[in-house]
This record gives C-alpha cells, sequence and structure tokens, in this order.
C-alpha cells in the first residue's frame, strides 16, 4: 500500500515557497516491518509551527536542523495500529515527533507518550494541552511571573501560544492587551478570549497601539515576533518589567535582522529581557497539565484551532502559517 | 570668606563640553548659618561618575535630572568643620551628596554617612568600598551569578566598576576579559589586576576581540558600554549566559540610539539580559563593605584613582571622563 509522504527537498532563502517541499506516494511501512519494541503509528493530525522556520536554516539553532532529503520529523499525535510494545497496544493514541507522512514506524516506540482521547480532543496535545501551551505557561508564570492587576502584552495574541498566554493572564489577575495581524483576530481576542484590548498590527503600530491600550505602561511583554515589535514593547515598559522571548517569527526570514534601539530602558527602567526554549522545561509538563486540563474543564480556557485537511496540503498550510494568514493553531489533519 | 561652586549653566546638545558648567565665587556658608541639627562639611574629595551625564538631561531617566542653575550635587566625603547634630560631630569624616563646592551645609545633617578613614583611604568611600564598588559587587555577583570557570567578559574595565568586576570575578574562580581605551588601560588590567586577558577598543573591535580571548564563549557580560560592544557581546554568548546592564556610556550622549542587531541570540540561547539600578540595592551596602573591606586588608583587590586637583578642574575632569581618557576612578581632591 502506498502513502504520502512530504519531504524537505530545499532550503529557502529568505521568505519560503512551495519548493520547499516535495510530497512523494511510496510504500507505506506495514505491521510486517515491526521489530522488538517497535510501533506502527497512523498519523492523525500534525502540528506547523513557527520554529520548524529555523531548522530549515543551514546555520545553527537552537535545535538541529532539518536534514535536506528527509521526511520532515513533525509533532504528531496518531493511532496505533500494529505494535510489538505492551506500552503502546494497538488501538491506543500516542503524541511523539513522527514524519510528515501517513503511517510512521517509531522504533522501540522511541519519544512516544500515551495520550487519552477522553480527556481532551486528540488535536489539544499539539496545541492547548501540548507544547504550545506548556510553552505559553511556562514563559508567562515562571519567567514573566506577573503579578495581578499588572499589564501584560502580547504579540501574535491568536496564534497557538499566544491565545493560552493571553487567556491565563487574565486568569491570574492581569490586564491584557494583544496585537495580531486582521480584524478577524483582533474580534476573536476581545470578544471569544476576553483580551482587554486588542489592535491589527497592520492597521495599527505597535508604538500607537501600546499608547492607546496600555497608557500606564506594559509590566510583561510576551514575545513571540521580535524586530521592531520587540524595540517598540521595550521602549514602552515600566520600571522592574520582564520581556520574555519565546518566538521572533518577524526574523526568522531576515537575511539581516531588524535593528533594535531602545535597549537604553533595559538600564533605566531595570528591565529583564530572557529567553527561553521550551525544550528546557520539559519537566514542568506534569503541573502544566493538571492545572490546564482543570481549566478546560472548567470551561475557563477556550482554545482555536485551524484544521487543513489531508497531507498533501501540508505545505500550503505551512506557508500560510509564515504569512499568518490564519486564526489559532496550525494543524494538518491527516486521512489513511 | 569666598568658596568656589560649580553650576550647571547650560544642557549640553550631544557631547558636553566646557559650557555645562559655570564656575563662581561666592560667600561660603559659616558656623553663624547652623540650625538644629545642621552640619557644615569642608568637601574634601568629589566623585565624578557617567550616570551625571544622564542627569544632564531634559528626558526622564531613572534619577531626577539636575535643575539648570544649581549648584552640581554630587557624591563626596568631607571633614565635619561645624556641627550642632551630635551624630556628626566636629572633625568626623562624612559621606554624602554634596555640593560641587568647598563647603557645603547640610540642612539636618539629611543623607549623610559616617565613614572611617582608618579603615580606608577616605577617596575609597566614593570609589571602591562606595557606590561604584556596591555596583560592581551587586551587579556581577547578585545579577550576573558567576560559576567558578565561567567567562567574564567586562567593558570599560579599568573603569571606577569595571575594575573592581574584574578582581571579584577572578576571586570568584572566573577567567575574566576585559576591554578598554588605550594601551596603558589594558596593561593595568592585566599586569596590576590580574584579567586573563584585555584589548584596547581602539585597535580592536569587540567581536575579534572576544574571538581571540574567548574562544569559548562568554558566560557572564559586564556591560558598561552599551551599543555596538552590547552587540557584538550578545552575539558570542554562551546557553543560558547573563548579561548585566550596569551602563552605556557609549549612549548616554547620541541623538539617536545605536541599533543592536544580535537579539535572536536571546532566544536561541537563552541569554538574560537586566538591567539594574544601584539605589535599588542598597540594603546590601553593609554585606559589601564587610567583605571589600577584607579584600582590600588582606591585598586581594587593588583600585586606581584618577585624581584631579581643585574644584577648578572639576569639568575638564568630567569631560575627560566622558573620553575615556584616564585610568581608574575619576575624583577631584578639593582644597579649602
Amino acid at each position: 500500500m502506498n502513502q504520502l509522504r512530504v519531504y524537505f527537498s530545499q532550503r529557502p532563502e529568505g521568505e519560503p515557497g512551495p519548493e520547499v517541499f516535495e510530497i512523494r506516494s511510496e510504500p507505506a511501512p506495514t505491521a510486517a516491518d515491526l521489530g522488538e519494541g517497535d510501533v506502527l503509528v497512523a498519523v492523525k493530525v500534525l502540528s506547523l509551527d513557527p520554529y520548524m522556520r529555523g531548522r530549515m536554516m543551514a546555520r545553527k539553532s537552537y535545535i538541529p536542523g532539518f536534514a535536506l532529503g528527509e521526511v520532515f520529523p513533525v509533532g504528531a499525535v496518531g493511532r496505533v495500529v500494529a505494535s510489538s510494545n505492551p506500552r503502546f497496544p494497538v488501538d491506543s493514541h500516542v503524541y511523539g515527533m513522527l514524519g510528515m507522512e501517513e503511517y510512521t514506524l517509531v522504533r522501540g516506540g522511541k519519544g512516544l507518550v500515551a495520550v487519552d482521547p477522553s480527556l481532551a480532543p486528540l488535536s489539544y496535545y499539539l496545541g492547548v494541552m501540548g507544547m504550545p501551551g506548556l510553552t505559553a505557561w511556562v514563559g508567562l508564570l515562571d519567567i514573566g511571573r506577573p503579578q495581578p492587576g499588572e499589564m501584560v502584552y502580547v504579540s501574535a495574541a491568536a496564534g497557538a501560544v499566544g491565545q493560552v498566554v493571553g487567556q491565563i493572564a487574565k486568569l491570574k489577575g492581569c490586564r491584557v492587551v494583544g496585537s495580531a495581524g486582521g480584524e478577524a483576530k483582533v474580534r476573536f481576542l476581545v470578544d471569544e478570549l476576553g483580551f482587554d484590548a486588542a489592535w491589527d498590527r497592520h492597521a495599527v503600530s505597535t508604538r500607537d497601539g501600546l499608547k492607546e491600550h496600555c497608557p500606564g505602561g506594559v509590566d510583561v511583554y510576551f514575545d513571540n515576533v521580535g524586530g521592531p515589535t520587540l524595540d517598540a514593547a521595550i521602549a514602552r515598559m515600566n520600571d522592574r518589567g520582564r520581556a520574555v522571548i519565546c518566538g521572533m517569527i518577524s526574523q526568522y526570514s531576515l537575511e539581516r535582522p531588524d535593528p533594535v534601539y531602545s535597549l537604553i530602558n533595559v538600564l533605566v527602567r531595570r528591565l529583564t529581557i530572557q529567553g527561553f526554549i521550551i525544550f528546557d522545561h520539559q519537566h514542568r509538563m506534569p503541573a502544566f497539565m493538571k492545572e490546564m486540563a482543570g481549566w478546560l474543564q472548567a470551561g475557563d480556557v477556550r482554545y482555536r484551532e485551524d484544521v487543513s485537511a489531508g497531507l498533501e496540503s501540508a505545505p500550503e498550510a505551512f506557508l500560510r502559517m509564515m504569512r499568518g494568514d490564519k486564526i489559532g493553531k496550525m494543524l494538518v489533519q491527516v486521512a489513511q
């Protein structure tokens, strides 16, 4: 039986385009291929994330780059269809770094984590109950350390991480503002997620948005964007403010990074700018999942996904994500 | 009896020049001017510090600006020559924010601290045993938190703060490199203070200096300079490195701040950039003085001063400090 697989075929220069991906139809692994401890997973939903852009570069980043000519490894959830591993029986569900393909053979079950689809929708383990949710929770609470009544600003606020950051900040008694690309996202943030204010970054500069919506300044800035947005946010921070650097999506495809001019405020206002990588904080997963499951069950946290249908749609979905042309967590639904 | 006094006569635009200062000869206060609790101090040594540049600006900074037409208030030490305050008897010595003048009448003895010239030279209370020493100690140990064996880089390393930072780092088991302006300072750092390496910033770029002397990267960067030096240091930091922002002397006189391009490393290498202002850390003074007095007595810490003679030399000494044309702590010896 053949399956679709998506290969990393070309390094992007500047903005990536469809040439980065190559889709091939190739024989799928079967139960006959299983060795001792191996698991065959039917990939159900796969996750597209901005950090993948960094892995497409030849230059050094915080995780190893993708190898040219490999099937993209991506965070994904799936159903076990054949197994010689007692920890992952047939018909159980798993999360792991799987291939961008319909079936992945996982040698020794390495890196798989059992997930429970009765606790939350399977796709949530790629989002609000998974890495992006943990990223929001660790970044905001462990690193940003907001106090009740403080002002939190989130950029890319409608994204996989941003929407969770804002809702956690509200639950912790903060005021929250966000910026996002387009009026639909702004409405989503304010009307559905309860942000105190939001603005369309295409229509309003960060400087003007902060001036209007944070006249008293920003205490915690959760940065998903970098560049001029970070520059303007630093210029608007209160004494002892904290800028949590979670991502810099505006900078990943630039030949030369954007300049930042406002660092004198780090001195004058005694700011802390701190970057983090979620892989360093995996030990916080159990505490996070416990708190987040409670919030989801109580209806205190909502989560928006943008689900693209079929593995063949993955390249365009990735490019759409990089353009910011979606609301919420970018996912691909895979059909076998 | 008349005395010399130095007034703030004009706000600088760009680099300050002599027009910022005006020296007048005016009647000095006498014992007859003392009210209940007042103290009359003969100023012996006064401190010139880069933060004064910030106070000359109209724009908001971390401390109130100087008022045009006032006698500059400066950190100084002196001898009590008349007193109606039992805490500060005649012939005792004090530290405080005194006027840039020969005699200062301190109403109620406000802000004065008794100092002991038998424990350390009087001038040291303006330097290694005073605010600059505390700045070095708090910034390096409380904020930079270097571990034994880590690499510490200090800019403006021969300055009032930098020379102390480097020596404390060595005492704590770190490797230390520094940059400073001119070969004489480089020799001072390596030959007299025991830095592992140093370079002349006029001859060697920060990038090249770090490449040569820190091939394994920088763990703690103690920034006194800002701008391109900070930019290059961030680009060279190791995972989980800490940049302590103590000063940005390269930026204070600029119309438009220099750009910084390397902030992507804050994300990729999980860096922390943290600014601090010593006024927030005064409670650490007793612990600091205890440790520093021990080091000085044991000969473990040396301290270089540049002492300018006479109050009338203060303007030129300040300008010389801003140009970096001195080695060590800038002081003015006042003669009555």
